[in-house]
């Protein structure tokens, strides 16, 4: 298990005005208004049947530009140390991403999406139905976050990640 | 890109009451007070570091006993075809789970958790803070999972998608 590899592949491509590491919105809350598409493989589209009724989807995606990780970093919003798990930094172990995205609309294999944190070109490995019964809890607390969450509505990443 | 390969190694194990396919809730909603053990592989143990700090984690794996997959699946909550992008389905181009779970606590290598509606031995590929700010919407739709969502909470899987 350990040593396990688990293989995926890209099933569509994120187009986005984010074309550098450098300034991008840290997360979609920051990332308000922001469009930009997501272009399934075609051999994908049937698999989008029933999904413009919703109006928010999970994207989960590959930090393609991330090389390697440290176990204790230094996220964008504080200047201390902390784990890794307990940030949602791009280098990971798995450099997987998580956005909550608007969905505008669905034509064809496109899907127009808004508040976009993603940069240009990253390989896309899932789409979800966003659905707050499933997926927002009350939470009672967001540890280090809490002194420093308000300033993600503004922060640009810088380029300690890339 | 798009045959390139996404390699990723799971970074730990769940132990979940759930054994086998059949009967497991479909979500952690309808997996309410289920407790479980997230063990993370020991190189990686610096990496959680704060996660303490938050009552919510976002667990990432890879549904390891789900084979294959359709574009158009009868999910667990209804009666008709849909996307298999609609839904939350193990059956999936690539087969990764994402559960918000309960964190009661950490202890070296081992995270306590509750909500689980994974199956016993499932491979974790990633965990991240759960903080509202990021990872809740208010959504104005939610599709065809509207009239069927209250059934959720007591929905229990049967072995469609073995």
């Amino acid at each position: 298990m350990r040593h396990k590899k688990i293989i995926y592949q890209p099933i569509g491509i994120i187009h986005s005005p984010h074309k550098e590491i450098k300034g991008v919105p840290i997360q979609p809350s920051s990332a308000k208004g922001i469009q930009g598409e997501i272009e399934l493989f075609e051999e994908y589209q049937d698999g989008l049947k029933d999904l413009n009724g919703f109006s928010h989807i999970i994207i989960l995606y590959d930090f393609h530009k991330s090389k390697g990780y440290s176990l204790q970093i230094k996220p964008f919003l504080d200047e201390k140390l902390r784990g890794v798990f307990a940030t949602r930094a791009p280098k990971r172990p798995n450099q997987i991403g998580l956005s909550v995205l608007k969905l505008n609309g669905i034509k064809a294999n496109k899907l127009y999406v808004e508040n976009v944190d993603m940069l240009d070109e990253t390989p896309v490995l899932d789409i979800k139905p966003y659905a707050s019964p499933f997926d927002a809890v009350e939470e009672e607390k967001i540890g280090w976050l809490s002194k420093n969450i308000k300033e993600s509505d503004v922060k640009k990443s810088d380029e300690r990640f890339k």
